[in-house]
């Protein structure tokens, strides 16, 4: 679990939110510990979900122990938490970190449910996405608020963590289907996987019946046929699905930005404007 | 979810344990609530854990709709509790309730650990209990002493609980292996699963080396063969393993009863003795 830590996005979030709004507090290190801890939490039970082999060029623990151990680890992990923020006599943060798990759960059974009907609008999949991936940005934003005694703030810091939450999930969709200038290199995990993320349920719905159909019975065949998944990422491609995405996240990078817009200028505020630009911009 | 629910034998320990100490409360009914939900997810994620494909005569949510759905809706459950014991503002019952969270996966992970070098001692044997299936009666005993104020006897009725569900899970493991008078319907699914429960444990080390010998090569035999598991069964009960697994059941029944012997007499302390005394002959 430490060898693979990621980029730890989220404590980032969680530091520089609060040095925007105040000064660091042992709060703000209580914060950003359990979000970092509930992420990998889920990371280790998304092993389950997604069967996924490999994560960050680390063996998953699904891959080395099987799936019972990879569900009592993460179970361990969310209950230690849950120990963490108790013993930290901080009710306001445990609540936040305890919705943040519900709608991420929420966030995973609506697309999978959704997924099975090949029929999602994106009213749908932001939604999905609001869940699953921007209620714990959300949660970083609100508790780096709540942690240097700004109340007053909190729905706002809310606000721009699910923003760019929302930016962040869409980029990472991109992803599957190559950047613009690497079109070449798709990973197709999603279309193979039968998700729909924004490119394809844009393409979907804004293409010819022809292009539809031949869409939908790429996602229907569930063999893993390179040739169809290349197919599939050419007429997304073509269509406009990555374009339009890129458009949409960038407009909600841009409803974040606004939201903090007034607030006083100091360097933290610089660098999480930067953070944002970066999550935009990374190239993995 | 609320087709297959059990016997509900938990919340019974709940308002059992709080009737004989005082007058039930709205905490009581809390405790009652938050044990057989902790208790319904840890089933939900027990499908993943063990593959059952069926449980209690229902297709399990595993079978229905494979792991990944299965891990996020214990994960929902989970969450949920959390936010259920915060908004009834009782930290002294989310402490007792997370702990048990987290005995119960270190109990498991315990097991499957131990279980892969077929050498386990009585002494991991009840650390794995004590910790998987104990810790949560020993929960609903505890959290029904806070429910009605009595902190005075909190650790005794833990302690109780710990007796009772140590005993209660000899019980099952004795099940696995037919009772004597039906010794002929054993399930056999621990020897399939390589888990190593008191009736075996005791006859690996209380045999002679060629039985010793005999019983681990069924063990590791990874085919599911009927003869050869109804042989581990035969010799399991003729070197006395389930004899002796029904004695220590006993003890610790005697035990726990013993710790509330002292307390005055009353209907609920009537009940919960006969509820101690059904667990330990219950047929299923």
């Amino acid at each position: 679990m430490i060898k693979r830590k990621g980029k730890q996005v989220r404590p980032m979030f969680v530091f520089l939110t609060a040095k925007m709004l105040g000064e660091i507090t042992p709060k703000t290190y209580d914060a950003a510990t359990l979000v970092e801890l509930l992420h990998t939490a889920t990371l280790v039970h998304d092993d389950v979900v997604d069967d996924a082999n490999e994560r960050r060029g680390h063996f998953s623990v699904n891959a080395l122990w099987k799936n019972k151990i990879a569900v009592l680890v993460g179970d361990y992990m969310l209950s230690k938490i849950l120990l963490l923020s108790l013993e930290k006599n901080n009710p306001d943060l445990l609540e936040v970190v305890a919705r943040s798990v519900k709608e991420m759960s929420e966030g995973e059974l609506l697309q999978i449910e959704k997924a099975k009907l090949l029929d999602i609008t994106e009213e749908i999949y932001f939604d999905v996405i609001r869940k699953k991936t921007a209620s714990l940005i959300a949660t970083c934003c609100e508790s780096a608020a709540l942690s240097v005694d700004r109340k007053d703030i909190r729905q706002t810091m809310k606000q721009f963590g699910e923003y760019v939450g929302i930016a962040f999930q869409i980029k990472d969709d991109i992803f599957d289907y190559g950047t613009p200038d690497k079109i070449g290199k798709p990973t197709g995990l999603d279309i193979r996987e039968r998700k729909l993320t924004l490119p394809i349920i844009y393409t979907l719905n804004n293409s010819t019946p022809e292009v539809r159909k031949e869409l939908i019975n790429i996602l229907k065949n569930k063999n893993d046929q390179s040739k169809s998944i290349q197919r599939a990422v050419e007429l997304v491609n073509k269509w406009g699905g990555i374009k339009y995405s890129y458009e949409i996240m960038l407009e909600y990078a841009k409803k974040a930005l606004n939201l903090i817009d007034n607030l006083p200028e100091n360097e933290a505020k610089n660098s999480l404007k930067l953070l944002v630009n970066y999550t935009m911009n990374r190239e993995n």
